[in-house]
């Protein structure tokens, strides 16, 4: 590197504090040290790992009321972030409105670039890039941590998460910029307007998983529209002809398929101008719980942790995957006793009628919703332990692989009782009142638990902390170790989990049994308009602040969701066949009636197929300039190879 | 561009004949002397289109007997070759065993190069490079061919292809050579051996797509040997145990799967040492049939006819679709009245037992399969004049259309009438004998029709030609004249595609009524080794040289075989229900037996979904090599900005 760097060594006037770093009370003297100088000193004692520039993090300490100091505020010169975000290799838009991967020498071909605009990347991105920087730092030759012999480290261990596992470092979290954050919540639901969401400002305070969930939300509302307008005169009419349920299992069946496809569309649109469509996610540095023996990355040629993918193969296939098989069928034989006791309450009612047998009704439904409960909880702590223990390399494979595991197990919790009632008991009504039950309350239960709890929750206790503040006043700074008091204690939210699961089982509810309950898609219109406002309350109001996370989709959830639109073309189809109206038409030969059942079930499945298959994922203009951009590159590989080749020739 | 290039303008002395341009006989001078003038002569002329160096092709005349100039030889030097090598995108080995791209300034690190190594580029892509020159020699601003006021050009014209459908241009064809012919048959066929064919031979002299369907057609031999072995003691044995059929079925469908699957794999393997793997095609010349209006490609920025991809769309969708739905209704009409005259047969030969009516029997059949050769034939033709009116600006995605077309038709051409038999008049015993017929027949008239034959009358015109030459002897190049004309004689081979239908073919009696008939692997692994050694016969002795044409994939037929392998579960689950002895286990209930096949069906469907989604595409190391060069590619980007930059702050 030939060029100097400007701002290197000289210290930042104006520090900005972007992420709060809490230790906990009581950690000794000398770990602080070494910590805080692994943050601030870097090159010197090998604190960053490939990091070949010598720049530095800026750490301060808070001097909370009763003095102590276990509290940090970290920030960054603006030089050293924007080669931060060299470093995890953001993408930004060009002065030719192409999108490019920054780098600090090309700076000046980006838009609204400019050496005093501390601006160009968001707080968000600056808050990502700091966060990247901490959690890759990685022990070089200590042993352990410095006072905390029993906390082990080796070569290429990330510190911060041996110091968060050995209980030192208690939370790392980004601040909350209030003027943002008032400016976002007013144009997001702080006034009453119908209107799209500000997706691309929720995305700059956010970050792109959460601005992606909430455009998928909304998308998926809208999409969800047409099916509410067709289902509402099935309601108000009563319409119980089966010509018009084909009709409508067909046009639900269809229209999955599409508003699926389409979404991907909508998702490469929104991503290639957030610049996370370019990003190569592949190069990234591996997750911080990732461990192995430090080797040579194969395609970066860097040094970090390697680890056999036999290995992990062999732990998926031969333990993960038979212990999944093994909860799901639990489960399933949990639901059979459940079935066995209600019936059971039933008879018992029946035969010596009382008050209390009556109240005895309510007990199988109360034990199983407690038990279910309990087993998910287990069973998510054991899906997150076995996937870790899996040790992939990359976060989002993490994820996707953690996905898979809860989902499959939440599906069955959710829908096995309904396809038991469906399919065993062949209970129409019943089936039709379950479902009833459960979309509704589940809907209410999870807005209230969701978001309306933890505010009354979070606005109580800023009160008593307001309290207390203002009794001491004891630093100028006041209103900053005010917030930093006041986030420290908020909720953490642990990403967008649980929120696409609950518009998965939402989608299950509304396309598997559609043409059993058409008015399904009309609660899931109204459930989202209001998830939509008690979601952005959630995240303006309740949680801390979470990191931006840069995403290019919705990962594994298409492929859930695509799973769950397959599924209810064979759902939907045996339910028709079962219909009482069907079978009116073929009363001479129930063969026949099954076997047009499945032609057609199979004409509508490759009808899906072809579906999915003609409509590109992409937009024609996104595709060309995907491939402009890899030419681009191609092009200078070339010339590269070029250049190396005149300049040695010249030798 | 400061380099100087070395080569140009000196005329190589030892001109090698590389390709041969035959003219109609009776050409017009001016005609000539135009089309060599913008062969050899380049830039001067706007002769090439994009290439911004100043070289040219050689190019001889070829005194024939009767002393007309109409054949033309062309070569180019070494030099050019190479520069061409580098505008079609080539791949090579480096000298640290990864696949670069070839360029002419970074020869030097490439394998096996030398400025006096006149094999590195195998003489395969030599001709590749060639006729990829010639056939992208457009119109720049002529409005006819000079002679022929009736052959229009527009700018952007390909020249080659208004001559060609003029009929000025009889044909372009490569040159075998004699001493690598000798050799490669020698190890191909020439002796008795077990062992695997020469595939990097063949590929050196028959490119890429040869070699791969080569390939193809070996791996898939292999594969069929299992399905063959089990199906051995069906037949001596003669087990009718339906738990036999059902495993052995179970096992045909999911070792289909299989087999697809690593398929995959090894062609990765193949094709990334082969270097196609890497070559980017979608920034590829447009194909020469392809027309528009002259524009600037989005992608590279350089001019090019460019079409309205809507437009493209607009034709497929709305006229060649609804055309090929309306051919596959046509051929089933047909079927249905061969159908009805068989049935009207068999009457007529029941109520007058005759000679004459036992004759008759034969008749609805020779009748019918002339009419299916006359509509094969016919639609043959309407489907490449539809996808050639569809514009495809690629010729990988005409081929994919084309194909797609006529194998669907195909399709129902071939086993409609199975399906019939089997579904419709349940006639299990009926189904296996025109199996085996179909299958047999078909097998043993294509050996004899593809290859023997030709090899035959190729034979036979050799010795005539051989004859006449003897008797003439008028020029010192007798040999190269002599070859040239022989090989001008000989027929041309039509691409790997009627191959891969009769593989494809081959699939669909092997695996839709696989429980039918186990023996069907038994017959088509016997086929194959001697499909090997007639096709290989084929290409070496009856057809003209065809051109090299880089793949890294067979394409459509990929998903054309994992069709098929989708209908052989769903035909064999029922085939597996109608039998006897799985009917005798249902007696009670009929819609028991369905419902159980549907479920089995749906289990068996899953399964190979997954397979197909858990086997990855590539190996891991093909992997890990692609994401290295695609890193490297991007740090080159970065790097080259950042060199531009610093250029720019040095001024």
């Amino acid at each position: 590197m030939a060029e100097s760097w400007p701002f290197l060594d000289t210290f930042e006037p104006n520090f900005r504090p972007l992420v709060v770093i809490e230790l906990a009370k009581g950690t000794k003297e000398e770990t602080i040290e070494w910590f805080t100088k692994r943050i601030v000193d870097k090159k010197a004692n090998g604190g960053e790992y490939n990091m070949i520039f010598c720049a530095q993090l800026l750490v301060k300490p808070l001097v909370t009321e009763n003095g102590d100091e276990h509290i940090y505020l970290v920030g960054a010169s603006h030089f050293r972030l924007l080669l931060g975000a060299e470093t995890v290799g953001l993408v930004k838009e060009c002065h030719d409105n192409s999108m490019r991967t920054f780098t600090y020498s090309s700076r000046k071909t980006f838009k609204d670039f400019a050496d005093d605009n501390h601006n160009f990347l968001t707080m968000a991105e600056c808050q990502y890039i700091i966060k990247h920087e901490l959690e890759n730092l990685r022990a070089k030759d200590e042993k352990m941590i410095p006072g905390y012999p029993q906390a082990k480290l080796y070569p290429g261990k990330s510190i911060v998460r041996r110091l968060l596992t050995s209980g030192i470092l208690v939370q790392i979290f980004p601040l909350h910029d209030r003027e943002e954050l008032k400016k976002l919540r007013h144009s997001w639901y702080g006034r009453v307007k119908v209107g799209y969401q500000p997706l691309d400002e929720i995305r700059c305070y956010f970050g792109e998983t959460i601005a992606l969930y909430f455009g998928f939300l909304e998308y998926f509302t809208f999409a969800l529209i047409p099916m509410a307008v067709i289902g509402i005169p099935y309601y108000v009419f009563a319409w119980e002809d089966y010509d018009k349920y084909v009709m409508f299992a067909t046009f639900n069946l269809l229209w999955s398929t599409v508003i699926l496809e389409v979404w991907k569309r909508i998702c490469a649109i929104m991503t290639y101008r957030w610049g996370t469509l370019l990003m190569k996610r592949q190069f990234e540095e591996p997750r911080p719980g990732f461990h192995g023996v430090l080797g040579i990355n194969p395609v970066t040629g860097r040094e970090e942790p390697v680890y056999s993918s036999i290995k992990r193969q062999i732990r998926i296939y031969l333990v993960s995957l038979p212990f999944v098989c093994l909860c799901l069928y639990f489960s399933l034989y949990v639901m059979m006793i459940y079935f066995d006791l209600e019936q059971w309450a039933l008879d018992y009612h029946e035969a010596n009628e009382s008050n209390f047998s009556s109240l005895m009704l309510f007990v199988p439904s109360i034990i199983y919703a407690i038990v279910i409960e309990i087993m998910n909880r287990i069973y998510r702590y054991a899906a997150e332990f076995l996937t870790s223990w899996e040790n992939h390399r990359l976060e989002s494979s993490y994820q996707n692989h953690l996905i898979l595991k809860v989902l499959v197990f939440n599906f069955l919790n959710c829908f096995a009782s309904l396809f038991y009632i469906a399919f065993v008991l062949f209970d129409m009504k019943l089936l039709r009142q379950s479902l009833a039950t459960l979309l509704i309350t589940s809907q209410i239960l999870n807005q209230f638990v969701e978001s309306l709890l933890p505010y009354w929750l979070q606005k109580r206790h800023k009160k008593r902390t307001k309290k207390r503040m203002c009794s001491l006043k004891t630093d100028t700074d006041m209103s900053l170790v005010e917030q930093v008091n006041l986030e420290k204690e908020m909720g953490t939210y642990f990403g967008t989990f649980d929120d696409y699961l609950e518009l998965f089982l939402q989608f299950g509810y509304v396309s598997l049994f559609s043409c059993v309950y058409p008015l399904a898609a009309v609660f899931a219109v109204l459930n989202n308009i209001t998830e939509i406002y008690s979601d952005a309350l959630k995240m303006c109001r309740v949680y801390k602040r979470p990191f931006a996370e840069p995403t290019a989709n919705i990962g594994v959830w298409q492929l859930a969701f695509e799973t769950m639109s397959v599924i209810s073309v064979v759902t939907n189809c045996i339910l028709i066949g079962m219909s009482p109206q069907v079978n009116a038409l073929f009363i001479d030969s129930k063969t026949d009636l099954i076997l047009t059942v499945a032609l057609v079930e199979h004409l509508l499945l490759a009808l899906k197929f072809i579906m999915a298959f003609v409509i590109p994922d992409k937009p024609r203009d996104i595709q060309i300039k995907l491939a402009k951009l890899e030419f681009e590159s191609l092009e200078a590989l070339k010339q590269q190879v070029r250049t190396t080749d005149m300049d040695n020739s010249e030798k």
